[in-house]
């Protein structure tokens, strides 16, 4: 952040009265500009024994694959997110079933929620951000080819309370100590 | 938002290619700028069978209980943020437990999440944003001068769930439709 997005005029890092880090502060109109971590919404979407993901279409991790997940939007749950991002990514109806996981991802600055979901039909396709999109059996989950360590640890989660019919919540912390 | 925090140029609202809503984008460097709910971590920590609660020194809703809640910042876990915001408004030290619930706040464009947890000393005392700290019998709560309804949610369930043995994870939305 260089200028202030309500005035216009250069900020600088200071830390604010009151406060114990150093923000960006405006030098006319003396607005604080906070800077938190995003939230990204995904699930796991099933049809019968099968785990539907995604290949991205889009950097980063272009051509690997995905469950369907992105930044929650103001104004819906994190469950209405998770079934949106499935719709546009996949072109899929999910209902959207008890929470999978919470992953901090301390590098990207992003939480990580991911829920259990149930397509609503076997009706799928390429979104817009996706060059295909495939039903897998367990056996066929192509590992090596994840686009991110928060969605292997998802999958790796939900396959292993499946087996064990468990449906745990699981939380988790990656990218730390914070390196960029 | 009114310009550009890259460049300082004015922004105006309109849809990004590839995207289906609006944002402020920039005139000049084309910088698309998002807006994202925030999320806030909280915990309730509790002393043998009592429960540590806050009076807050700030707006909004100064002079009300909460349980140490507060944003989350970039660089931590969202269990540390719960400690540290129990250290900085309650000047206690908690170990985190488990996830207790996650709650949309639509209207206020923010996600809730708390946790529990146990004071490591019977230490605590009023941090700058509290008025003061107090450990509450379950029948002393103040149940009408709570400062948020989240947090009315969270102490709630945790109660319930205390009295059951149980320990369950509670997923609910609030502020729906947004109204502000």
């Amino acid at each position: 952040m260089n200028y202030c997005s309500k005035c216009g005029q250069p900020v600088r890092r200071e830390t604010p009265a009151g406060d114990n880090r150093e923000r960006d502060v405006c030098g006319a109109c003396g607005t604080v500009h906070y800077v938190n971590p995003t939230v990204v919404l995904g699930c796991v979407p099933t049809w019968n024994d099968k785990i539907l993901l995604c290949k991205r279409a889009i950097e980063p991790r272009y051509g690997y694959w995905t469950v369907p997940a992105g930044f929650m939007e103001v104004g819906e749950t994190m469950a209405q997110g998770a079934a949106r991002e499935t719709r546009e990514e996949a072109l899929a109806e999910v209902e959207i079933g008890d929470l999978l996981a919470l992953v901090d991802v301390i590098r990207a600055r992003q939480v990580h929620v991911f829920f259990r979901a149930f397509l609503r039909t076997d009706q799928y396709g390429a979104g817009e951000e996706s060059l295909e999109t495939e039903l897998f059996d367990e056996k066929d989950i192509p590992w090596d080819d994840i686009a991110f360590p928060s969605v292997t640890y998802a999958l790796q989660r939900f396959i292993d309370d499946r087996r064990r019919g468990a449906s745990d919540v699981h939380i988790t912390a990656m990218g730390w100590p914070p390196t960029a």
